[in-house]
């Protein structure tokens, strides 16, 4: 998909910052899967994480990337940003695979309280994701 | 103090793995300073930031560090344990000063319910410090 680890993070930080979630869909592993601050298990699959993904660059306010660090196909990006006006610094821990797609997605964040603002307000929209999902789903006997 | 930051990681692999509390006050610089998962503001000085990491070494089970990053003085150490059998994913963000001691550290920690775990446990431990210690300096006319 990229050539190099610096195309994918070029790329990256591009569609973060233009908010283009079309371009964000295709630097998805067909089995990506994230690591939210909220929760222990994973979510997996394209469309849950491309859907969660959107969500957040929508919701942090002021997202800005700071230290990065690079080590083969395994990337740790800083950034800081605000949620309803609380401030968070947190740290996308990303996995390539071969072809230089994002595979896994560990997001860890600070502090608690903005964290729970976050999920506060993310949580409902993707429950309304998930919802409409499943009974597409049904509707197509899938 | 160290010869190269790959001294310093070498040491603080090894005092973290030993809770080897004295040596972890000799490589935290007198300023240092570290930002915690439950609050936005930082904890400054050598006194809080090595009872608190105490704490912190103390409290979390099975610690054990897994991918790491390095870029010039700056380090990311990510981690994994557990808190009374609530996994939790971490990173530690590290500062070296010139001199290579422990200037800056933050951090973050997923999942919350850990890291409200975590705080239930360390916040009341930390509070009693804090009034020794106010206590104390009291009682010397600090």
């Amino acid at each position: 998909m990229f050539a190099s680890v610096a195309d994918f993070s070029s790329e990256w930080h591009r569609l973060v910052a233009q908010k283009d979630l079309e371009a964000l869909r295709q630097v998805l592993h067909e089995n990506a899967s994230i690591g939210a601050p909220p929760y222990w298990n994973r979510i997996e699959g394209r469309d849950l994480v491309h859907h969660l993904l959107g969500l957040v660059v929508a919701t942090i306010d002021e997202f800005t990337y700071q230290r990065e660090w690079e080590r083969g196909h395994e990337l740790a990006l800083e950034f800081t940003g605000s949620v309803n006006g609380q401030e968070l610094q947190g740290i996308d821990l990303i996995t390539l695979d071969a072809e230089l797609r994002l595979a896994k997605l560990d997001v860890l964040m600070r502090p608690v309280n903005a964290v729970i603002e976050l999920r506060s307000v993310i949580a409902p929209q993707m429950a309304e994701f998930l919802v409409a999902r499943s009974q597409a789903n049904a509707a197509s006997g899938a």
